[in-house]
């Protein structure tokens, strides 16, 4: 079986958000990302991968047959959008989720307040649902959840954690009075010297180059700040780091709420 | 003033680690890591700027001045390794730091087994660097620390932070009776359950795929483990991720001994 012209114009073309959100899909690659949203209750639309995998993939997932076309490795390579395909990729129906009212203040959620980054967003996805994070809330100039490189990063959580995007201003002015929005400054409060609710609360995080915005950080009432040891004092060794990757500071404010 | 043919080729080559080796080299670029280069001790080789950052940073640093050349944005995209040239390209002579013999076993070391994608490994130099460990180990087979991606990912910290190659087997026989080496394994205890050892120790991080292989496995006394908290019982939302992404647990298992 080989792979129309068409075809191969049109799965290239979800490279790109605009033919995604026509084709209302998202795509992903390699065994263990695919697997990871073949267990999930997601639509897959059409699975393309070498014979050998084939056989593998239909073996341990036997409803995806129907669905599952094998091509060679010069079709993956034109399809894939990774510089050494994998054996597989998937085309699955965007899932679209909604918010019930009030439900953005259950539970623990982070909010992005314009990550710019793909992979740090795949990664704070991988990060939020190992550590039983709710919900991401994002601004509506966050990166696309969906995009392939956000899909890989994630490992396939994306598949499994909610990610919504919205009027950060509008959906805190509904909050509950004194409900708790945590956001990272540098003149915050050292995050190891107090306890982190784990409850219903938000966590924020900025902007990877700009931090968290003027009109965000106005509706945040708890400052805090992950405080450095490095021993910028010694002559030989100024201080380097200005700051963490944004997923790292996720991945170091989610394993504190938790610990 | 223009660069020329030779002097194209050349800085194209750095790309690769043989002719960054033959020259001693290893290059930056962007106004941040450049900047956060030329405060360090390092011996600056040579630097290519745009005429309008070219008199900002010679105003900032004056001894890069005889060593500075403009360029034309078309010779700065052309020996960029970047998707987005951003103002400045830097030559630097390699720094070589030698281990004394002992100085492995004083304060605190992560040690890297193998880890290979060098923007992990210039996140987790800057998180080192953020949480004043004094040094990396890493094995013979783990990724350049002076590869371009990594020393932009370091986001310049790779200029302070110490970063060693060694038999990790070897090393670790010279080690003092009891010294503390920790590793993270599915099956260790709770990171968040005991104290960690603050003053000297060692820390493993593993390969992204296959994490800490056997024999460094068999060095290691105590195994840790950072644990999930996703409702993987639910029925709608199985346990997606497997793991946390290299870098990420780096961040949690410094953030917890430094906590």
């Amino acid at each position: 079986m080989s792979l129309s012209n068409q075809q191969l114009k049109t799965l290239q073309a979800y490279r790109q958000k605009k033919f995604r959100r026509e084709d209302d899909v998202f795509v992903a690659e390699t065994p263990k990302v695919v697997e990871m949203l073949l267990a999930a209750p997601l639509n897959l639309r059409a699975l393309y991968a070498l014979p050998d995998y084939a056989e593998t993939v239909a073996g341990r997932f036997p409803s995806c047959a129907p669905l599952l076309q094998t091509v060679s490795e010069k079709e993956l390579t034109r399809i894939s959008g990774l510089t050494s395909p994998q054996h597989v990729f998937g085309v699955w129906a965007q899932p679209h989720r909604r918010l019930a009212p009030g439900e953005a203040f259950k539970g623990l959620s982070l909010v992005l307040d314009g990550l710019q980054d793909p992979g740090n967003l795949g990664t704070i996805i991988r990060i939020a649902d190992w550590f039983g994070i709710d919900r991401l809330i994002c601004s509506e100039d966050t990166a696309d959840a969906f995009q392939p490189k956000c899909v890989q990063a994630s490992m396939g959580a994306v598949a499994h954690l909610p990610v919504y995007y919205m009027d950060l201003a509008r959906a805190a002015s509904e909050a509950p009075d004194g409900f708790p929005f945590y956001g990272t400054f540098l003149e915050g409060e050292n995050l190891f010297a107090q306890p982190l609710t784990a409850t219903d609360a938000w966590y924020c995080i900025g902007n990877e180059s700009h931090g968290i915005r003027p009109a965000t950080r106005a509706l945040i009432n708890r400052k805090i700040h992950i405080p450095t040891f490095s021993p910028a004092t010694a002559p030989d060794r100024p201080h380097a780091a200005e700051s963490l990757n944004a997923a790292v500071a996720a991945g170091i404010l989610c394993a504190r709420i938790r610990a």
